[in-house]
């Protein structure tokens, strides 16, 4: 008997990693090809496609494509467009329609922070639950909601982001246009910015003083935290209280059951999730607190993109069975 | 032929009105009863069931009843519960199992700025939309959030409290014991404790100077501003821009299509709307830009309660059919 697996496609500023997903979330095989982001969408599907092809006939067993699901920045899941994004000059195009020329599967498109949410769900950490928030915590702050069972996209496609929500309307200057932005405090780059004010505020010794601002990442602002640092310390301090702030702000509209941290800051676990658990829980309103859990993301790291694309579709066919 | 009604029953702190509505928004016939806030919940349904009898057997057309909806504070959709309500003494009580003893029909309760929203959908400003939100603004701030058309009642059936997300940490002292929550600038009581703040920092002139805190209300705010009063037409464009800026965050997470002012304050029309959107348009992802309308409540002022508690009865009944 053939199993049924679905095709999930990631795309990156960099690379674009794709792989075959059965319905248990298991990767069955994967690869990835550079995305050329100075090129077309079309061309990085036309490339793609002979991949895909490649890929799928290296299988050993027998293996039937029911579904693509695609992960890409400022992606419309309405619409099958992905709209404007910042690191890729491909405009505004449609790429549930490109995919139909190769493909003759349903096919489904969301931004990376959604497909992390469904990924969790039928995967990870959100298993069994209907009421959850995904905030992935990379360069930037993305976010995924899910309401009774469902993805919030809300009237335009675009709901879920959180990252743009406002800290502090007078704060740090965000990529958006916007200033104070929960994710220039709440993310690789905010956690980075943090550093370097506590750094002029302070005379702590620290090690975090050796490196530039374009040197420092949130793995050496970890280490130093963990070597004692004050300075690394206080920084995810500092990022775990803006962040609990804000995701109490974002409990008291939808009430999920557990926010889930996916991404590179989320792995400095109890350093980043015991300040934002402290601050969540003083700024929510009462009826809300003590049951919301903090948990860190349940897909593998390797592939956990190309799972969450991949989750994306299982979602849609899953429905219709 | 029978026409078919449901009774909506809206529990205030001094006065519980119902009234029997039909599928189309129309309030057949309406009376009030004191609620008696220091009686018991059994109390209260005890001496509502003759009077509700009574307005039945009033009307002169055929009428089937079908179902029973309460809007109440505090209520639990999920519990069929109020608990702990902030001006009852009723403790922690189900109301559906009290209905059922009185009433063979199904019964269903929620928070009075739930029933609002499904309100406003059924039979208001909010007819044909499926993401939206209504905002309350009396002496507190209530909210329904409304996603892919149903109510979000989240994980524990208390979602949609947006009058508890912070505008300022160190904010205004809230009822709820935090401090600065949105409810505590954007209510009739907010607007009040706004005009107090702008007396005492500024010199203008004001007929407000002549009011003291607990003769102040929203009304007489409204009328000094008409009237060209600084002080006062400041005190609703400091609230405005307070709302539109957690509006703006609300907005990010479910992205609806309109927000709809619903109670006393939102009376005020533009005074009110104008630096909201304003405010609301400055803090917006710029995804979200120009799309989601401001709108005022869409319910007749006088039962706008009953509808909302019957529209939550209807909605239900509509859905199995």
């Amino acid at each position: 008997m053939k199993i049924d697996v679905t095709l999930g496609i990631d795309v990156g500023g960099t690379n674009t990693a794709f792989g075959f997903v059965d319905v248990n979330g298991k990767c069955i095989a994967e690869s990835t090809i550079p995305t050329k982001a100075n090129n077309s969408a079309v061309d990085l599907f036309a490339r793609l496609k002979p991949e895909v092809d490649k890929l799928f006939s290296s299988l050993s067993n027998s293996y039937t494509l029911k579904g693509i699901g695609v992960g890409a920045p400022n992606a419309n899941y309405y619409r099958g467009t992905v709209e404007n994004p910042p690191n890729l000059k491909w405009g505004n195009v449609n790429i549930v329609e490109i995919l139909k020329q190769y493909f003759d599967v349903p096919a489904a498109i969301t931004n990376d922070a959604n497909a992390s949410a469904i990924g969790e769900m039928l995967f990870g950490a959100a298993r069994g639950m209907k009421n959850f928030i995904v905030i992935t915590l990379g360069t930037g702050l993305g976010s995924g909601v899910v309401v009774d069972g469902k993805l919030v996209y809300g009237s335009d496609g675009f709901a879920g982001e959180i990252g743009h929500t406002t800290f502090d309307p007078n704060g740090r200057q965000c990529g958006c246009g916007k200033k104070g932005c929960l994710e220039t405090y709440a993310s690789a780059t905010g956690i980075k910015r943090t550093v370097l004010e506590l750094l002029a505020l302070k005379n702590d010794e620290s090690s975090l003083r050796e490196s530039c601002f374009n040197e420092l990442d949130s793995k050496k602002i970890y280490d130093a935290a963990l070597a004692g640092d004050k300075i690394a310390w206080e920084a995810f301090q500092f990022t775990g209280k803006v962040l609990g702030l804000k995701l109490a702000d974002a409990i008291a509209v939808t009430s999920p059951e557990a926010i889930i941290l996916f991404g590179g800051l989320a792995l400095a676990g109890n350093l980043i999730i015991e300040p934002t658990k402290k601050s969540m829980e003083e700024n929510l309103f009462h009826v809300f607190r003590n049951k919301v859990k903090i948990l860190q993301s349940g897909l593998p790291e390797g592939n956990s993109a190309v799972l969450g694309a991949s989750a994306l579709i299982w979602n849609e066919i899953i429905k219709t069975r």
